[in-house]
């Protein structure tokens, strides 16, 4: 079954209170598609720069992520972002976005990407994600990431945008943003009247939600003291995520579930290192074990 | 299998953002026992004045309270607390604290509950709570509550109770404030090295973290959007646990998982009404009910 993410590709600079690294594969395409990359073939829709190191698509390809609809703009520079993880390691401080190749990003989609069966809009400009949905022809399901950027700056967009897809996954106070409300219980609720036909609400150290109108589910995250860089951690859970349900080739709620169960595990494995490098030690039996020792701290 | 409680006994005032109401029966022993009452007969100790309305004391006894252990100094007030919940029925601002007769409150356990084969000490002062171990005779297992004012103003004698006691049952900012770490689990981990055998950490709407030296149980709360005053729901958690604990009279970690479950049930059925408003409507069969809703959001 394919699946097709359509997102950013990045060089981050981060800081945490023990280490500091330059030049780490990020963006939200890379994280979703690594995580993906596990469970079933992904292709990948994103921008970069000349100074994009070809390495790294070669890596990705190897993980079974069909880099064909990578644009290189030879004469740009590769989305940027740096930022500085607190003591907590779950507060962060942006200290540099250069959006570069990215801020006029028309994502183009390969003839073979356009009937991809399910369709992830990682985090970008809701402009940039309703272009997708143009060239995209008839996805079983089409989820959707977002963040309070563009709930802000793009609000109409974006109400237009939750019109057109089936899931939306943004954390709590995106989700207490976007529909007003302080109770994440009604502010799922609500933003489910803006067109979704689920919610799924990310609360990182907490785990996650997911709401519909016919069923609750709350997955906890896998407890870990092991941080070392929080960064892309919602983007592999949506990867894990979706890339269960691509790979069971159905999106039922006992699917659906299961699937954020993956994703949990996946982003538990992504925060212990930087960048997806914990993820590149893995295989996917280490994915299962992990998700076998989670059932036995959650069930009851 | 005999269940002992000691903690407070108030007469709470509570105003949220929709309504106010004074003199509602409360205190950590109270909502505990209550709970607890669902699954065995529970013995409290506790000091009230003379304002104690002597149909609160029925109430309880025909839900299985033993309150022969409730000292009434007629000369004196029952423990008063004033409170204000915010918008978000989270955060909430202490607006007066009467500690009347709780103020000098030395626990006298009736000679029949001093054999108590479970025990429970709520949050209170760490004195009263050792008085409370000196006077039992070996209980099977002893869990106790605490809070940030204690952990600040009696740290020497909260060590001190620490080897002594089986279980720690805390709130995640007092687990960290313990332990001097920001991480939970990290947290949890480090308190285990002062001596209980577990700890407890209660993240409120996150649900709650179980660790022990051979385990690790991850319990989400029951997501609800019926919030009507969240006083009292880490008692009731308390209870429903410890009451389930001793009526399987014994408490290895399978049980001690399920009894969590059951402490997270009754405490979102605590949340739903005032005091203990709620409670009073409840059967075991609705509890039962809803903590199988809950398991089919949880397991996967």
């Amino acid at each position: 079954m394919s699946l097709l993410v359509v997102g950013s590709v990045a060089l981050d600079c981060i800081e945490t209170p023990v280490a500091r690294k330059e030049d780490v594969l990020g963006g939200s395409a890379v994280c979703f598609s690594y995580a993906a990359g596990f469970f079933v073939p992904v292709q990948l829709v994103g921008v970069v720069g000349g100074d994009w190191p070809e390495e790294h698509t070669k890596m990705l390809e190897s993980h079974g992520i069909d880099m064909s609809g990578l644009e290189i703009q030879k004469g740009g520079k590769t989305f940027r972002w740096s930022g500085k993880y607190l003591e907590n390691m779950n507060d962060r401080v942006t200290l540099e976005t250069q959006l570069n190749v990215l801020a006029d990003f028309q994502p183009k989609l390969p003839e073979a990407f356009r009937r991809a069966q399910f369709v992830f809009l990682a985090n970008g400009s809701t402009k940039t994600q309703l272009q997708v949905l143009e060239q995209s022809h008839g996805a079983d399901l089409v989820v959707a990431d977002t963040m309070n950027f563009w709930i802000e700056s793009e609000r109409d967009s974006l109400l237009g945008l939750l019109k057109k897809i089936d899931g939306l996954l943004l954390n709590d106070s995106e989700a207490k943003m976007l529909s007003g409300e302080l109770n994440v219980l009604t502010a799922a609720r609500k933003i489910l009247e803006l067109g979704p036909k689920f919610v799924i609400v990310k609360k990182g150290e907490h785990g996650a939600i997911f709401v519909s109108q016919y069923d609750i589910y709350v997955i906890p995250a896998f407890p870990t003291d092991n941080v070392v860089d929080p960064t892309g951690a919602g983007d592999s859970f949506a990867g894990g995520m979706m890339g269960y349900i691509a790979s069971q080739g159905k999106a039922d709620g006992e699917t659906i579930k299961k699937a954020i169960v993956y994703g949990t595990i996946v982003a538990s494995f992504q925060v212990e290192g930087f960048g997806i490098d914990r993820l590149r030690q893995l295989t996917r039996d280490d994915i299962e074990q992990r998700l076998e020792k989670f059932r036995k701290m959650v069930e009851f």
